[in-house]
């Protein structure tokens, strides 16, 4: 055998299913489009799908159609539509004009189950192709307390024996602890066809998926199991799931990270992003929020109660305690933002500083520059924003304002208490401030004056 | 039968016993003050009682009185005082005084088991006129370990056949998972003669109240029993209880929220007080406080590190990260409070936004008008309060003092850096601030200077 | 028999293992120097140890020699290298050169299992010198799944019967949950001559320290057990073991602070270090973190979200939320600090406030002097630091900049928005700022300009 016998993988397309009321949500937005781990739900599954290269994906939408568009915008993503709530079976053939005339695998996904591993799905396709050439290929999984769910009862192989209800399954048949997840691989030359078949002949007048398995097994032909771990395949139904999803996603990334060599003091207290990225010997500190798009290098230090979206931590830097790092922060090697600071569309150079109090928008710090407490880059006149330039080695001093656009030179230094609003060069002393008077007795008097009006009400 | 017929209920007291010493608390502050989301213990049995409109409430003390008539200062609640801590049989009697001719039913309940539904005392109440006139009717709970609580022998309505304590009871009674909370409810002429019966030969020496149940008993009288949660009956003996009891609180109530449409993406981070009210489509990220008399309106944000009293947040208003709402802030609809920004008694209008590092006290900001970083309204002199008055519109520049009583008009302008004493007319500039000077080279010869100190050390 | 016959207690060394790799770990920094409740393991050991006041510390390293020679700087602990690591026998073996002519006991540590109690190594001790002369004491343990573990056979003196590797258990020895947590009580004399008896004749080729028992036992010489709890003997080889030690630690602290008379109203999210003093009456709200060498008194409130480290807080003060003490901090009686405020190396006399963003560095604040929001002590030139001294009863406007050195008298007051660069003599009224100017009407000319700009394009 050679690999001139293998065959090519034949194209595989995905339908996701996204036309649940989601009415237990109690939201005016689409239960797909609500996040796990930064992300909509139904972000995930297009990530994950992604890495299979799918060659079209539909998703079947119900009410909020505008929503999932703008969501799935740039996709490549087809809507159907199912206007009426008929049955799974019934939604996914909303999708076949879409699909067209798509000749392959079809895998059959829910919006509302958004954490199915890319390597299930594959190992899903896999086993549609395999020796016993099965017609679909069921994800099981294995839930703490199978009750309520349907069991399938299968071999060794994953041959599935038989699917059952769990109000019609037999004691034997409730013992099994392997449950139907609902998604599905299928060939599409056999999908059409079987769904076509399904009938509503059930209490609910619904169309029901699963019901080909138990079709193409009249026909003789037979179905498989792939099993996955059940976080994988939890749906998500009210605002409790959401969380309980997004613990899951959390306890499970903070353990990764622990294992990739980062120290997190009090794990429970650290939320990730789905793409945060932390390097080797990162300390991250108790209540630290990671928002979409951060990256800590190796050793930088996150202290207690900092917020970081779009951000980027060089190694050896130090945040926080309470530091906001926004987007378009990049922080320097070694570089150290302190308490009450917010950094935003801002680079600071290599060991520069900004300690307490300030706020560094769209601005560029030099290497080793001191931003004194209080600092203010006004960045902003109503209309336009516009931006700082701090030279390296730079020391502004406590409480200025710079007043953008403007520039502060290299090695020059701000007096404290200044307002800047032109540009100072390199290596000279910049003070704009009022002068200092003082009236001796003034404030004995006033506080004599203040009492006595007190006394007389 | 007519509506004729049904009695009008009878008038309801309460005796609610506060005598206990408290001694585990180690605190100076009585036991039965200690909050518990927000509210002192004592304080959500009275607004419990509130639903229940007793005609007389009697709190019985022994120290710590003086606290205590503080707290109830206004309820018209009245103090009856145990001196001696003879058991909760002597405590109830000492209430016979304070309650004198009331003539109709007496819930006994006890101020460190905080957490009784209103449905639940009405319960009790309605079951002591059930059909067979029960003498007392004691509420019972179902606590995950029974051991060493007393047992209640009832039937499926509720009759009791038999109250025991753990000790005495048979292996058959330590079999029942129904406990003796304490809780009761008695007709006042019922209770005093049972009561004035009650000795106290027993190993301790105290009056217990059950007993009146067995006297009821000895005299062929019967009495009922009412289930109530457990969390309801959970009592209060030290601060590690006292945190158990506000955990469980914090879990009802956040799955509440979240079953109201609220979305908490860590729900074990977000604290409430008992009168929080949340709305529909609100996002609430992670570590988020909510102190008393908060409400936040539809499709509100409250981001993470956020810290809410005696606040109002409008519809798609978004506050935080490190926002602090202070008693008497009132945020307009899509306003914005931003990081590390206080607010206080001040009202901001639709639109407007205070993004970052501010101070808001004592002060009306008008509609879509922006307040910058780092400003602080100067509302205090030592000795009085003054009000700062920003317009519709209105722009201030960053790092600005605003010296109230001050007012800025609609549209003006505020330059960064200024510290505005006297009113701004609308749509003017106002600038305050030194004029800037640069001394060129200063700054390098400085470094000189303390490169050469420090090397001379 | 009398107190003449008693023996003096021998001399005491201790041996610490810290030779392994600690890979898992993933860390540049040395397993044993991971920090559980802000202290370094292997000093929670040395700290465990100086009240057993042992003549001799031997540490055995492998890797890393470096870091741990700095940790242990001025201890008076010897390091001992372990160059290849064959077996907990042989590291032992290394110290001997160490250890010298002692002639007392040696009790065998480990440096990644922390948190043993001063009293177990005592107990291990001084079963050392039971009646029956064990000649070595083990110390047990009972965790939740002895799965793995070696057990310890041992009677209700804890004379040991057997000690058997999980592997090589029989049923009935696999039911005993006494296990061997590996730490060793041994007196020098019987030591040296065991383990030079230890061979490495096993499937991993090593000298195994447990051998000296079944050596012993050969000899006709019995050995005893202690028993520890559980959590003294975690061991740490992994950043999640780490953090779940400091999960434990944490939460054992919690309840201790809860015992001592403090409200934590989450307990779950306040992080305790190893030597934090909380009084009675302490209120800590939900998200505080506690760095090293901080003790607040009775009565001290610490709101939400705060941070301290190295800080003294007088009974009666209030903290945060959102507030930053540093090292050096000492609040007053009843003084405040506020939110967004940081303060360092300051004493804040009794009633003084600083209650809103600002930063407090280097300084002085007398007695009931009010600090306004957004004031900065200006304390560094970029060289060397100076202080702000701040007398009674001053009052310092908001958004004020104090250039250091500079001095406030007392009773003195500081107009809001000054750059105060000269001390302001006592009870007088000092104002820096710059004269306010209007422009009528040019906020509405620019923003007609802006505005048609924006249409331009």
């Amino acid at each position: 055998m050679t690999d001139i016998d293998a065959p090519a993988a034949p194209p595989l397309a995905a339908i996701i299913l996204a036309a649940g009321k989601g009415t237990r949500m109690k939201s005016d937005l689409h239960k797909v489009l609500h996040p796990v781990a930064g992300r909509p739900m139904l972000l995930h599954l297009m990530a994950t799908l992604d890495r299979l290269a799918p060659s079209r994906v539909a998703v079947v939408v119900g009410s909020g159609r505008d929503q999932i568009e703008h969501a799935l915008d740039g996709s490549g993503a087809a809507i159907a539509v199912q206007a009426e709530q008929l049955g799974t079976g019934h939604a996914v053939a909303q999708a076949q004009a879409v699909l067209g005339d798509h000749d392959g695998d079809v895998l059959i996904l829910y919006g509302d189950v958004p954490l199915v591993n890319a390597a299930t799905m594959q190992a899903m396709v896999a086993r549609l192709h395999g020796p016993d050439r099965p017609v679909a290929v069921v994800l099981g999984f294995r839930p703490v307390d199978p009750t309520g769910y349907g069991r399938i009862v299968a071999d060794a192989e994953g041959t599935i024996g038989k699917m059952v209800e769990h109000k019609d399954a037999t004691d034997a048949e409730r013992a099994v602890t392997l449950c139907n997840s609902g998604l599905m691989a299928v060939r599409a030359a056999d999908l059409w066809p079987l769904l076509a078949r399904v009938d509503n002949l059930n209490a609910a007048g619904e169309y029901y998926l699963p019901d080909i398995v138990v079709l193409a097994r009249a026909d003789g032909r037979g179905s498989a199991v792939v099993e996955a771990a059940a976080w994988e395949v939890a749906g998500i139904n009210s605002r409790a799931e959401l969380a309980a999803v997004e613990a899951g996603w959390q306890a499970r990334r903070r353990a990764a990270a622990m294992a990739d060599g980062a120290s997190l003091v009090a794990p429970d207290t650290v939320w990730f992003s789905h793409d945060t990225v932390i390097g080797r010997d990162v300390l991250i500190e108790p209540n630290v929020v990671f928002g979409p798009g951060v990256t800590v290098e190796d050793g930088a230090t996150i202290h207690a109660f900092s917020h970081l979206a779009g951000a980027r931590v060089a190694a050896g830097a130090a945040i926080g305690p309470y530091a906001r790092l926004r987007p378009g922060a990049a922080i320097g090697r070694n570089a150290r933002v302190g308490n009450f600071v917010e950094v935003k569309k801002a680079v600071l150079g290599d060991g520069a500083k900004v300690n307490h109090l300030s706020y560094i928008g769209d601005a560029a710090i030099g290497a080793g520059a001191n931003i004194g407490a209080g600092t203010i880059t006004c960045n902003y006149d109503g209309f336009g924003k516009y931006r700082t330039e701090i030279g390296a080695g730079a020391f502004v001093g406590s409480n200025s304002a710079l007043v953008a656009p403007v520039a502060i030179g290299a090695g020059a230094i701000v007096g404290a208490g200044s307002v800047i609003t032109r540009d100072v060069p390199a290596d000279a002393l910049a003070v704009a401030r009022g002068e200092q008077r003082e009236r001796p007795g003034w404030a004995a008097r006033f506080r004599h004056m203040m009492l006595a009006r007190k006394a007389g009400r």
